[in-house]
């Protein structure tokens, strides 16, 4: 298949049903919303909505009832972290992708408000599908828990706090892979299984679609610290050795690039081997294989 | 009957269902577990989830199924919303009743992500609820969504955002009413409103409890309004004066003390008439009556 036509197809498609999904940018209170779609709409891979969908199809053979709407909700969710990480008490970004980060175009108030309105408007779009079809209530309220779980302190929300707490210090490994596991790995995780409860899946299914979306976030986090060190600043659209010079500890850093590279592609075995175990598991597939050979 | 005997008990009430529902403060990561129960355990009042409460058995005589799920989840909304209030970006406050506020006990970073994790874990709790029960499936999904609009641009949030671009400036009547019906008046009215839904009420009843609550919410605020300038610091636990000082508009500073005084009896005696159309309406009763007689 034609991954990079693929992606660029559904990247398209998340796009359109985000910006009928969420609330107009130009509502009243027009700065929130503005700053939402701002940060919304930055030029993401929109990766995690797009695994969401392609999970739900390599179960069941289409897009079903629901998926578009969580898949945007998690896009949502994902957005959120950006704009709370990149805060000035948090990571003090200013750019992002080439652009002035939230706080910095409509001011640190404004950047607070508009994460917590798009982690709210996130559950929402989940809530608003069940008008839709009552019959989806129960897939629905599932996916309001698993995002909130994945989300959460025990997800996403402590990943951040013991990468907060671990700035400047040495970690170990054990830290390190709980971080990955949970900063990223948390909302990468629950897109699959997302996916696949709105496919009406059974138990068997929904742990392989569980692992193969942990091995394929973990290498992805793998892949991605490995190209902080020897990626190309133009492609990846941001300066390499970032995570050197603030004393960030990395696979890199802990296991040395080698051992790191073989870490990632066994990760990427697993992801394989479990998506084989779905009725449909091209995109699967090729999505975990494009994690390795990814330049950017 | 006697409301101060009551609202001690359900307050206990709510707060034990509380400590049961949250996870708990010495979970890892611990300082944003910590920094949770720092702000949901400052002494709250607990009025929203008792409304609820209340809204759910003057229509039904009971506490239905996941009733005390959703009025938990409503008052961690509540209690985020304080969190990223007081951060210094925001109003820069650092006591809340009597007690440094998160962002001053745990950093600020901290008390994003904990305001964060509260909103979260709201919609947890409310998806968790049916877990106990598949049939409550359609009901917690409209509490989800009743709670999303009313946290959200178009209720709390877009609240904020007005109250914050308004600071230091004279704005008018209409104005005021906008930030005091989405600020604080989003969040109470969801409070009867899903109170009612989870009693499986009709249509008339649900628009009786909507009403009820809209008055009372606006009453709350206008006493609210009066209570700084003529309250009792001691009483109050907080400085008289605040909103004069801040050059802050309020209903005295719009419509004078008399009127203001006028104004609130006047939606008191709308929520009187609309809480007599309930099945069960003595606590209801009680409860208006309350808000404008109370000195705190």
């Amino acid at each position: 298949m034609n991954l990079k036509a693929y992606l660029k197809e559904r990247k398209e498609l998340v796009e359109g049903e985000l910006t009928r999904l969420m609330p107009h940018g130009g509502a009243y209170p027009e700065s929130v919303h503005r700053a939402m779609h701002h940060a919304v709409f930055a030029g993401g891979k929109r990766l995690r909505p797009i695994l969401l969908l392609a999970t739900a199809e390599a179960i069941s053979g289409e897009i079903p009832p629901g998926a578009m709407e969580v898949a945007c909700a998690l896009e949502c969710v994902h957005s959120y972290s950006l704009v709370h990480d990149d805060l000035p008490s948090m990571d003090n970004d200013e750019l992002r992708r080439g652009k002035p980060t939230v706080w910095k175009e409509f001011g640190e108030a404004t950047a607070v408000l508009a994460g917590d309105a798009l982690l709210t408007v996130a559950f929402n779009i989940i809530a608003e599908a069940a008008t839709r079809d009552v019959e989806l209530s129960d897939r629905l309220l599932l996916c309001v828990q698993e995002l909130a779980t994945a989300a959460g302190t025990f997800g996403m929300i402590g990943g951040q706090v013991v990468d907060v707490e671990s700035e400047g210090q040495e970690i170990d490994s054990n830290k390190l892979y709980y971080i990955h596991t949970h900063k990223t790995g948390a909302l990468i995780r629950s897109a699959a299984r997302m996916g696949a409860v709105l496919a009406k899946t059974d138990y068997a299914t929904l742990n392989s679609a569980t692992r193969y979306s942990e091995s394929l976030g973990l290498a992805f986090q793998i892949v991605d610290d490995i190209l902080d060190v020897q990626g190309d600043e133009e492609k990846l659209g941001k300066p390499v050795g970032s995570d050197q010079e603030r004393n960030k500890s990395t696979y890199p850093s802990l296991h040395g690039i080698k051992r790191s590279r073989e870490l990632a592609e066994e990760r990427i075995e697993m992801a394989l081997k479990e998506a084989k175990r779905l009725a449909h598991p091209e995109v699967l597939l090729a999505l975990a294989e494009f994690v390795t050979s990814r330049d950017h």
